[in-house]
């Protein structure tokens, strides 16, 4: 298989990078970027930084949206510099990168990835849907060749963590979200009914320090600033949002209860950004959204600490 | 088995009444009622008068909860007027019932009940959750031999009826619902997830005009007001959302997909009435609620339309 990750490279994006080059089973064939987390400048920046502290300087990385669909402009807040850091990288410098960001659009590199690989593809989208939806728009045919599509989006049966309603992801850009859910494109909705299952602390992730470089140390200190500020403490620990995507995507075996729907994102009222089933297609039979609704946790936070830890050991 | 239904009796409750009657594998036991779609004066005449024009005086009418938990008192709204009459049944007169409610109080008649039939019983609420958290408040260990307990309630999946966020039954007892779901109670909700699949109208009701009597005459009359106003249009029609209940409770074949969830309801903010994951419950194993997401559309239709043709027939 080939994967491809869309990423607002914050800290759990990072994670997510270093757990799907851990992957015997997939090739990481490239990273699309966007505002988010971060803005799309970090974004490129961070994982470029990131694939070089892990000795991955192969992956190509791509420039995506600045902004959402219907904007102009993206600013991050508060909110997101308590949880990421003021560089996403919970404030752990790297410097400049060694190499530069592709001359290829985000955009086309995904429409082109899709018609070159198709069913062998598989997009996880760890950001705004908005990379997504540009190239939903621009080539429907060949975005809809890709084997496989998961989001980490959304909140189905739970709260919100930017409102009651609304997931980061889908509330920095609503527009595109509904663009992308209610055009029948399949996708696997890993949102926070699954995520926030995956809890870790500091005292799981710490493990990592076994292997003695920089890569690991640069890891578990950004990590452990998310595990501190996610909820504000660091006993409580810090979800691996992006990560589950990847894991989920990668296997199937461990969503061990989803839900088919034909979805729509809240675009009017006091709900903005929440993700509920489109009542205009309640009896269709053809569903195009699974949410993810329960998972083998233990198994992939095993799997996940262990993984890391060995792409970490081969880093710088 | 044994089968008490707790109504706020209102159009729908009606026809559940007569979807229950038809069951040849459950008896209905009795009838509690409650404030909500009418008040719960309206909910015992109604109740009374819709038996007794099916020729079913058998069945015992117990009145329970004037109001919410935490209000004195409970006035129904102009929007209830609209869907369900004034007087709850399209303003379709059937004059003063000929017999009386029973003098002991519906709660007392569930834990009677529980005690006795145990495994046996099942337990359909279409109202608001009032008379079953009182129950469970006064008699928890009797309430929990209950053999089945599902409720015409919530919303998980999908917008609400009364709010953006907030299902009818759910929102008229916030408190109620919340103890009820929060309390370890293993119950199956049949909320506008699935009830919004069973929309009918006028055309499929006026077939029960071939039995030619009272009794059928009164069913599409009332019908026939819910359908043309429920969403404000005829070729719409309205959902059957408690005969609905009534059914997942007896043919749990007719459940095609659903989801296990430790449900909250959201007491504070500003989507009051929500009824979502509890996230400090999203780890535990034992799940209590079982939420309904798709059925057998089509079977239950079918059924429902014939077998509320065949109580009709033996009516008045």
């Amino acid at each position: 298989m080939k994967i491809i990750l869309d990423l607002d490279t914050g800290i759990d994006d990072a994670l997510a990078i270093a757990y799907t080059l851990a992957q015997p089973k997939a090739e990481l064939i490239g990273i699309t970027t966007l505002f988010g987390n971060v803005t799309v400048d970090l974004a490129v920046k961070n994982s470029l930084n990131i694939l070089d502290l892990l000795g991955h300087n192969e992956v190509p990385v791509f420039e995506g949206a600045a902004h959402p669909l219907e904007e102009k402009d993206y600013q991050t807040s508060d909110h997101l510099h308590l949880i990421h850091g003021l560089n996403g990288l919970g404030n752990v410098e790297l410097g400049e990168p060694t190499r530069k960001k592709e001359q290829q659009s985000a955009v086309d590199f995904l429409i082109q990835s899709a018609e070159k690989y198709q069913n062998e593809l598989i997009l996880v989208t760890a950001g705004p849907m908005t990379n997504l939806a540009l190239a939903l728009q621009k080539a429907p045919d060949s975005m809809k060749k890709i084997g496989k599509i998961v989001s980490m989006a959304g909140a189905v049966t739970t709260a919100g963590n930017v409102t009651p309603h609304a997931e980061a992801n889908i509330y920095n850009d609503v527009p595109a979200a509904h663009y992308c859910l209610t055009h029948d494109v399949k996708m696997l909705l890993v949102g926070l009914d699954v995520t926030l299952k995956t809890m870790i602390t500091g005292k799981e992730i710490n493990h990592w320090l076994v292997n003695n470089n920089r890569a690991s140390q640069v890891f578990v200190d950004f990590s452990n600033y998310y595990y501190s500020n996610e909820y504000g403490d660091s006993a409580i620990g810090g979800a691996l949002h992006d990560p589950l995507a990847v894991a989920l995507a990668l296997y199937p075996e461990w969503l061990t209860d989803s839900i088919m729907q034909n979805l729509t994102v809240e675009k009017e009222n006091f709900a903005y950004g929440r993700t509920e089933a489109d009542l205009s297609k309640l009896k269709h039979t053809q569903k195009s959204s699974e949410i993810a609704i329960d998972i083998a946790t233990d198994e992939f936070i095993v799997d996940f600490i262990s993984s890391v830890e060995r792409v970490l050991s081969l880093g710088k």
